[in-house]
């Protein structure tokens, strides 16, 4: 893959090397999409803006007959819909998905997959102690994921009681879900499943943002093979 | 599921439900296969025998048109097609499967799939300490299935040496299996996947060997819809 | 060691071997304390009966100069320390233990210790989803011991807050206790402590009543060479 | 606490703030001990620099009578001795420690007291793939901690047999020793103590260096209050 365009409010004009401290790359930044598009003439269009911008790049991208991979999220159902139906009219492939960490992702359809054959399961889910709200959005995500593919099912003694307000943590679908906050924890989420005399346990341990560059990757190569605008990785994976 | 009649060498004439502590059951044990068979007129025949009674047992199943799920190990890839062929004439289904523990299976199933996307992995299995043998059986298939999926690949760093030998572990196909054995642990296994930034951790505790009976029951109620003898539950999973 | 004499309600008059299915033993089941006491003039009584019953019959023990193991919970605060008044007037030890898995007492003294140098704490217990309590006994016990040892401290961004309710646990003195529930388990807890950059994680795993024999054990061993009565298998272990 | 002076053979003549982007900070940085010793007039002299450098700069710094706080490995029992003494003759204290990670110290510390209870164990490091060494320095010193601590065993079924070369891990005094290499992990330890239906697991998770940040605090305020040179955070603290 080769570099031929990059995109930066603030850092404009500047080497995008320089400012990564890789070095000169030969690569200025710009702050036009469209410089961007007629300058680097290039197959994908990768974009982690911001929900304000993502619309507007995406359409600008498809129009001139590049790929869109975008991590952005606030884009709302409808629009993705047209999205989807200018990349069909130009022929082009694209992927919008809200996580690019392939173990994330993993995570997520197993637990989906598990949930069919082990109904029982919690979800805890670990983060720093800066993180504002409680559960994680990947939590709430992985349990809709599991309540789709579970018939509904309220789990533990039905006369289970807690002596301490919350402890069994918040209730969802007739499951539970644990949000941890400590300092010197960054980003973790177990699944547990339990049968009789048996457990299986899925665990991501997300440690910086360097774990979405292969799903960028992955993303990156598939847009070239297909037509129409895909959301979420897994449904490119061969799972 | 009903239960119509039970086998057993050493117990045969005495009440199934005597035997297992649950009270009189009305049903008799027989060493004979034959008699089980014409006594109960069942719809599947549950084998957990031994590698020496199993295909025997089972060859005769099948031609009384009983559908058999079996837990033996010890058919040869030869036998299993014949008695493929048997169940096909029969027009019958049948499972035999190395393990009915459900979470062991998901746990190796999600564990090819992993491989393909986050290829450098390791394997730790941990076991009481009478067990001889390192590592697992389960070990050695979960690293077979890994082998299967990803690109041969040597792992960790060229030049990493070991000070104290042995200490990365049983190397195997480029990467390493790690066997535990305490007081204390019963059957678990984690196999984990590490990518730039992230680590995917899966991992099956194995308490009893109730945890095969889901599986069982799984196999039972499949194979009253199929034709054909399949080997491993997965196969008969929505994976 | 050797035993002398056993005592049953339910099995009176059967022999000890036989009822615990590891053949002839030569020792009759009495149900008479004091038949017991006489019968086996034994060193030590251990008791793991019931509340009701506990009281009599370790003061019959102590004046019959027999030392208490005991691991039955209910005796109040001023009933140890009659009997620690008894043990000293009869010059003997004994030892009361609300627990005697040796794993669970080193994880809630480590705890103790762990808290002063790294007062950011969560618990998270884990038990069979037949447990009707949450939290359990351990991990109150834990808290209390936590609580003991660090400074107030109000952990967790102070504007955070729950999108589910209950998602961050229950609360206790200024961090957080978790419960979770699921066929398969047995009973597990976790302690985990957090500080910039790193996380120390304690965890206990018991399979079975097994686990309180090695912490029986040193209880008799240490009964015999100390005087007064002793609560808490921590108090004798060198730590 | 304030820094009134700071050591930089490359970065000399800067300003400390500037050089780590926390805005200027009005203190030069220096290359010279003796310059930073008289400049700054400090009560404790932190030293993580060269183990070619150490000895020269601690030395100085204990004539100046300035409190030497020591993470720079390489000192000979034998210097270490003497360091000890030149405290003593200025009636000042000083801390050299291998490890200012608090959660890793407390793991060693409580390691080393539980073998001495559930004597048989296992070590499992975990660290990124680009480390050459195996097993990690910290599993080798919690071994030796381990070791001492309880009697020579050797651990597993005496027939216990690999079909795996390895798979077992390193060898040392009876238990063993099991190093992963994955990428995504940073430096992890699990120490497992199984006994007989229980598991007691300490785990340390290091993610950055930041983790040595409060040990090194702890260490500042204990030299002020102590005399002689101390080996060994564990030391100074109360457990």
């Amino acid at each position: 893959m080769i570099l031929t365009a990059a995109l930066s409010r603030t850092q404009a004009g500047k080497d995008v090397g320089i400012v990564n401290r890789i070095g000169e790359w030969g690569i200025s930044l710009t702050d036009s999409v469209e410089d961007a598009l007629e300058q680097g003439q290039p197959d994908v269009w990768i974009d982690f803006t911001t929900p304000e911008q993502v619309k507007r790049n995406v359409e600008l991208a498809i129009d001139a007959g590049v790929r869109p991979v975008v991590g952005t999220s606030g884009l709302t159902e409808e629009e993705i819909k047209q999205l989807d139906e200018r990349c069909r009219e130009q022929g082009i492939g694209g992927i919008i998905a809200p996580n690019f960490a392939l173990g994330a992702v993993l995570m997520m359809v197993f637990a989906s997959k598990a949930a069919k054959y082990l109904p029982d399961v919690e979800v805890i889910e670990m983060h720093h102690d800066q993180k504002l709200d409680a559960p994680s959005g990947t939590a709430m995500k992985t349990a809709e994921l599991i309540s789709r593919e579970r018939e509904e099912k309220k789990q533990g003694h039905p006369e289970e009681k807690e002596t301490l307000e919350g402890a069994r943590g918040g209730y969802r679908d007739g499951f539970r879900i644990h949000s941890v906050r400590l300092p010197g924890l960054v980003a973790h989420q177990e699944v547990l499943f339990g049968g009789p005399g048996q457990l299986l346990t899925l665990r991501h341990d997300s440690m910086n943002r360097e774990s979405f560059m292969p799903g960028v990757k992955l993303a990156v190569e598939e847009v070239m093979n297909r037509t129409g605008l895909i959301y979420g990785l897994e449904n490119v994976m061969d799972l």
